[in-house]
């Protein structure tokens, strides 16, 4: 039986007259988008225009909420309280459903955002407020969660489909967490240490660490970088040594989670 | 058979530690209500808290989208590409389904905000950009538009439904527009007088204006205003006034709209 | 030797269509007030109008700075880069000097507001920057912190002026800081209470804590809230006694600070 | 005698996590700098950091307000009542002195932005309004105008210092106006036109006109857009053109420009 996963990217980060990452080279690379909500970044017009353009290519659409915090990029912490996040969740979640509505597609799936989803990984309030939020708008969705954080648990206690998520290009802790950006080789620039990681996550559900020791886990979809200059051409390697390798790549809708 | 319609006001004005006008009291007067969608006002707690508080009620939750701008409160023109427009509309109308999940209802209807509902009054291109945001996310959503205006003609060339508005508290211009507010006896703030001009509407489809002059308009739900102090006793007093005068009032969802 | 005293208030806090708090009656009551600058709350033409309105009455003008977060209104904590902060800080300064030129008056301080002022008054780093901002854009500012807190350090660090605050109805804890307000009388709502505590803090420079142990505090400004219904009220109230007790109220300009 | 005159730039337009533009090429071009002051674009930060920039290099730092509307880049047209505008724009100028007390060095000019600088263009309570804001926060501010628009006339009016302004790169109306970008021919793409059009702007204090007509305008400074792609090259070439004229260069601050 052949291996699948699915690439995923963070998407429609730019806005109005603003510009980041490089959206249309990210669309030949992935199975499935996270697509910015407005708050953190995005805007409708550039909503609309990702949902048909990823449509157009039979990739999965999901839902990128953030912090209502455009001068931070979302990636400033937030303290807020959880029932307010539950529903700062839900708004942009149907928010991205109505533009949607351009390509007569749903919104497959929910990923957080930068700060948020740091939060929400070690934090079962914030975790169990995402949750509510997607449960509340659609049963159906999948939450995309950083595989082993308290998002899974929140996903797994709310009966939502869970889809467990690696990094390609990051650094692991021992602990299960990523390297901080601060330290020294957080991020992998090598497409092959890239490849090599992510060929042992699904192939053997094990990732190494910093430390050395390796660590178990699931994993169902792995996330490319967008918004760094070598992120494109190592996303284009990862994807090119995956289908050598034999691995089938596919939209996130078409993953067997086996939750 | 009996006189129907439906009374309809403007809530969740209010956000964070922002209040504006009596929801609470408005709820008690009315048979469907327009939310405010976070642009110009309102944001996710204040959203959901009222498409539940409406719903226990079986009142009809529309959306009423407007410009995003907050220190304006959606009452600055602002001239934006009618594609902007038609997709910031369906943003808000879906924003604001996301948390109509919250008390699993539908959003039944749309009505622009503000300085974005005088332009689109006037202005065909932007009326018609208003029809398209609607009918891409729902069509079955009713637009709900000033009575003889461009968007009344936008709503039929588009196919959709139509509620046309007219208004207990506002004086009227022969033209059919209402008497711009800078000028004396704009505002009717007797409410026999209020009463006399909607009973007239729906018992004759007929409204005398400024001018002494009497044009015809069929109209579907009468606005009250809620921004004005009186304005809540006034809407309760042409409530009365017309379930004494027989008049049934409905969710705009019951009401025959014969488009 | 007559004792003389500041109270302060934080007032501008509404902005558009919005309002909140009763800032004119505020006006009669304290000697320097702490004006929103577009923030957290606050828009040009209500700093305009208030720094006028102080100015007539020979009130201080004070900056009051806090996170760029409407739908918070600044109470929930940002984890802001220091440099970040502290630019923030200036530009918000800048702001309130340029509505101040209406006047021809000068700000004469800067005090946090909301979860910046909680932050600062327990993080160094964050009340340096604070503090530098200040410094860089007028070294004659006074920075208003809580007594015995973090701000303090720092702006005796930086050389700044300093006007130690206390708080009329707020609860202390055993280590200075103000008791949470979710614990049961937290906020002091007899006048007669708050008096008590306002007089020993200024005549003897102490503070009975909520566990019954007493803390030295010099205070050169006191706080009185303008948020909730009671507030004015209680304020009021609090400079009655103050007057009939021989003190002398100020603005803080007028306040021997002997930092 | 030596010709002089000034070349100036929009700088700062991007913040946070967006960048906009190639502001460190075009600090090496110009003599001021026109900087975004965090309404239509630009943040604390940045406005900090090329403020900075700029007096390193001994160019005047200009205001460059705009309205508050992120997602449209200010390019959006809104009607705002004069008054509000006003404050606004003072608003804006205070915040820049804020960033620019980095430096150590005054705000020398105002230019508005965008559609805000197309509006009051054409309608002089706007350019009174601006006027107005600009006089209150210092009276020893430029204004920098479209030469022969109403803001030169709300500049004169008030007793205002005024640099009337021209445009390197954009074809001129036979009424003075720029010709709308979306007519073939509206920006000059090729630096030699560029270069002519500059040259007898500032030599013979005339225009040639998209009807071929000749209108007569007193220039003090060209405007270099930085916004597309071949700005840049073809700002650094007119500067070399004009050196090589024999022009000479100069920041605002130093042009005589006899009002």
């Amino acid at each position: 039986m052949s291996v699948e996963t699915n690439l995923n990217a963070d998407i429609g980060e730019g806005f109005g007259a603003y510009d980041i990452g490089d959206d249309t080279a990210l669309l030949d690379v992935v199975g499935s988008v996270n697509v910015a909500c407005g708050f953190h970044a995005g805007d409708p017009g550039t909503m609309r225009r990702l949902v048909i353009d990823a449509s157009d290519r039979g990739i999965s659409i999901g839902a990128h909420p953030g912090f209502n915090d455009l001068w931070g990029f979302g990636r400033r912490r937030i303290d807020m309280a959880p029932a307010d996040l539950e529903y700062a969740v839900a708004y942009q979640i149907g928010a991205l459903q109505g533009m949607a509505s351009y390509c007569n597609q749903r919104v497959s799936h929910v990923k957080p955002h930068g700060a948020l989803n740091n939060m929400a990984a070690e934090d079962i309030d914030l975790a169990m407020a995402i949750g509510r939020g997607i449960r509340t708008v659609d049963r159906e969705l999948i939450f995309v969660a950083l595989a082993g954080s308290e998002m899974e648990m929140a996903a797994q206690s709310l009966g939502l489909k869970l889809a467990r998520e690696g990094f390609a290009d990051r650094q692991y802790e021992a602990d299960g967490n990523l390297t901080p950006r601060k330290l020294e080789g957080s991020v992998h620039k090598d497409p092959k240490v890239a490849l090599e990681q992510v060929l042992r996550m699904i192939n053997e559900g094990e990732i190494v660490t910093r430390q050395g020791t390796t660590i178990s886990r699931k994993i169902d979809t792995i996330c490319i970088h967008g918004d760094e200059p070598t992120a494109v051409t190592l996303g284009r390697s990862v994807k090119q040594g995956l289908l050598q390798a034999g691995v089938t790549l596919k939209p996130l809708t078409e993953i067997d989670l086996k939750n």
